[in-house]
């Protein structure tokens, strides 16, 4: 497989939800001009990213919306649908079990983990919440490759470092604090504050 | 003012969420080599980033943090707090009306809005939920322009229409949906799917 740097790879999923959205308006095709303007990036750049993965459209018809999604999700393997576990059941962690927009997109909540003893045992969206002790078994045991981290930033850290010994290879943090894991480890950072302030530089 | 690319202003805030945990660990300076490695981007990029809003830092002695700190809040324009609102109270809209993380980064919930007549009039972390019907007069009068929306996919876009109508000029979007906004409106998503498909591609 060749190195595709990076930045186009983050591209790909903003362009399969614009996609997705045509498609549930009953769009059957669209051009790159379309989606470029959907999205907010230039039409060459949209044909130049896709042309690094093969041939989607076709000159003068442009995209078939089907096809190009499952292919991007053959691409990002979305097309299967991977166990995440949630840390941390506080109210982000709470409206992320509870969350179902992860349906069609890939994911499915497998697990939920808190430390507090007078959490664990309950229930949140449909899910019995275990100690944080069990984790790390747990999840080398069930093979889970992804976590979402909504604990507090004072504890963000030193779960991740668990997660990562359990064999986490990717970590979506909603943490909103800086975190270092080693090279093999993918983290994301799902921050309003930087969405936020990636704005507020326009505003008067 | 220069136009700087919208990348570039994209990456501060990251630079910044770094900055402010190497300053929480009590640290003085860094360099652009440090930095870099700390949000993964090169060396050369972060001076080249921070090179296009002035003179920074010093050969040698690398950056001043708390100096860079107060510069690139200037720059994002988070070196005062903005007034926001939350649209939905959902299980979403309820942790972001009592998120504690927007303290010190430029931001406070201002008004929370929804229109489940079993939900207005409630509180929710410390705001009484008003009804969606009377929101563009409510932000008109207050004059707020940045606005975070956690209502259910099918509502989001003529919710979205209502805020811009209102004079709302950054929509921080947090339904699983492609939107659409006119010129001189910015739009950001918060869309965990998006952060874990940017990952997925580098699993096995």
């Amino acid at each position: 497989m060749k190195n595709i740097p990076n930045i186009i790879v983050s591209r790909l999923p903003v362009y399969l939800r614009a996609l997705n959205h045509m498609q549930s308006q009953s769009q059957q095709t669209t051009s790159s001009q379309e989606l470029g303007e959907f999205v907010g990036v230039s039409a060459a750049q949209i044909r130049k990213d896709l042309s690094q993965f093969g041939e989607f459209g076709k000159q003068g018809t442009g995209y078939n919306i089907a096809f190009l999604i499952k292919k991007l999700r053959e691409i990002l393997k979305v097309d299967r649908v991977w166990d995440v576990i949630v840390v941390g059941t506080g109210d982000m962690g709470h409206a992320i079990a509870r969350y179902q927009g992860f349906t069609n997109r890939g994911f499915r909540v497998a697990m939920v983990f808190d430390n507090n003893p007078t959490l664990i045992g309950k229930e949140v969206g449909g899910f019995v919440i275990q100690d944080a002790k069990t984790m790390v078994n747990a999840i080398r045991e069930a093979g889970i490759e992804i976590a979402m981290l909504t604990v507090p930033d004072t504890a963000a850290q030193e779960v991740a470092n668990q997660l990562i010994e359990a064999g986490v290879k990717a970590i979506l943090n909603y943490a909103p604090i800086s975190l270092s894991v080693p090279p093999g480890v993918m983290l994301q950072y799902l921050d309003p504050s930087i969405g936020l302030q990636r704005m507020t530089y326009y505003l008067e």
